[in-house]
């Protein structure tokens, strides 16, 4: 099943099921409303309601309480960098204003000119769990969809902490929708290829099953600290390919088209626009 | 004025001005409620509502959409420790799980055998703002509160990132209650004594105008980042006096007092207690 929070003409946000080309109206504002629900599964796949037109995209979970994100996370990348495996997950946050549509823009801000990609497996939960053990936190997986952790690199290394070059305002695509795991390779530990793209150019690939801490793990992690609840979202990590590593290191210019696919996931493709100085 | 979210013998909460021993009704669920009327101030100061007998006190936002804390921002601290002064805030989140009220017990996690206080100031958003100028930041401010940023140390440093040992469940007294800045000395920002106690001895003390960067100036630089709304939390660091830097290293066990003291703004007590192994 495919679930994704679509904008309407109205201004309003309506949660569909994708079927193929037609998206059926669940009667819900939204992905994170539908997933509060405890028969969310259910509802979703037996509702019959109209078909409705998109007039966009939004955030499959427009306001996640929780984005938490993972650093470090892709084997081959870590190894090639000559670090070791780690011993636990690196995690820090992004917060919800972050997010945009899987097709909107994202926002270049004056105050920084490393804008830099990060394409991901975002892991969205579909129940409320706390210290998990694995077959409980693979339940409270409700499915996967794409994500690019895009981060101001000179922000990020202004001080120890990652957070302020994680989270500016529209830097996050999400999206364009959930998958429920029963339809993918691997299921809760999904095996698919993520690409990220910048200009048409394959700049990061990987396949999801390289994860050193798998979806599994992740939420029984997180879960061991503080209680997953419906909608709350656990960016998996990115691989090797981000432009600051590069030499010279690249960055997302004014007009840069970032896509971001994962086999089975669909794919996003948002345009880097600069905004304008106060 | 002073306003605080309390616990009521039905199981909900209450938002209600703080009139001395008298606490009235505000009509509204909880001060989070009450900050996203753009006439909260108005709303609270007029409001004769009758008074209403507390069952307790919640965390004074019981669900900020963000919390914001500060590491590294007492100048006496980072001075003492022969570092220099930053140039840049040092942010990291805590989720709203964390928050207990100001009289709750706190857990001790089985999984952790290093947790430690951490008194703050916390600086309490009244405004939606991004990109603040010197005095838009400044009005931003709704008000200050006693927030005690519980660490899990071992977890804290599991990792390069420390938010896994920032956000553990029900870790983090937040209130007895928000404090406008009109009744406190330096206003906006505030010289206010903040301590730390620990079984009833003092662990920390230290001037909160001794922050390196003050309520105004966080408030510009987070919002220059991302939104700030209604009802976010700004917990702007913590001077010397961990238990973690002592030597040897002292932490919280199962029966400790910690109480957070700021003048004008009260005190919270919290009794830590074991949490069982599941």
């Amino acid at each position: 099943m495919k679930l994704a929070t679509i904008r309407t003409a109205d201004g309003l946000t309506r949660a569909v099921r994708v079927e193929g080309e037609t998206l059926v109206d669940l009667g819900l504002a939204d992905v994170g409303e539908l997933l509060a629900r405890p028969d969310w599964a259910e509802h979703a796949a037996r509702t019959e309601g109209p078909a409705v037109e998109p007039a966009g995209y939004a955030p499959v979970v427009p306001r996640p309480g929780k984005i938490i994100c993972v650093g470090l996370n892709y084997r081959n990348h870590i190894l090639e960098m000559g670090r070791e495996l780690p011993q636990y997950p690196t995690l820090f946050a992004k917060y919800a204003e972050a997010l945009v549509g899987a097709y909107d823009e994202i926002r270049l801000p004056p105050e920084s000119d490393q804008v830099d990609w990060e394409a991901e497996l975002a892991v969205v939960i579909g129940k409320t769990v706390r210290r998990a053990g694995e077959s409980e936190a693979a339940e409270a997986i409700a499915g996967f969809a794409v994500l690019n952790d895009v981060t101001m690199r000179d922000w990020q290394y202004r001080s120890a902490m990652w957070l302020q070059g994680k989270t500016w305002e529209g830097s996050t695509p999400f999206g364009p929708y959930l998958v429920t795991p029963d339809e993918l390779d691997g299921g809760t530990r999904p095996s698919l290829t993520l690409t990220g793209y910048v200009d048409g150019e394959v700049v990061q690939q990987a396949d999801t099953s390289d994860l050193v801490f798998d979806p599994v793990a992740l939420v029984r992690y997180v879960s061991t600290i503080i209680t997953l609840s419906p909608g709350d979202v656990i960016a998996s990590g990115t691989p090797g390919g981000v432009g600051h590593a590069r030499k010279p290191a690249r960055y997302l210019t004014e007009g840069s088209v970032l896509a971001t696919e994962i086999t089975g996931l669909g794919r996003s493709e948002v345009k880097a626009v600069a905004e304008p100085v106060a």
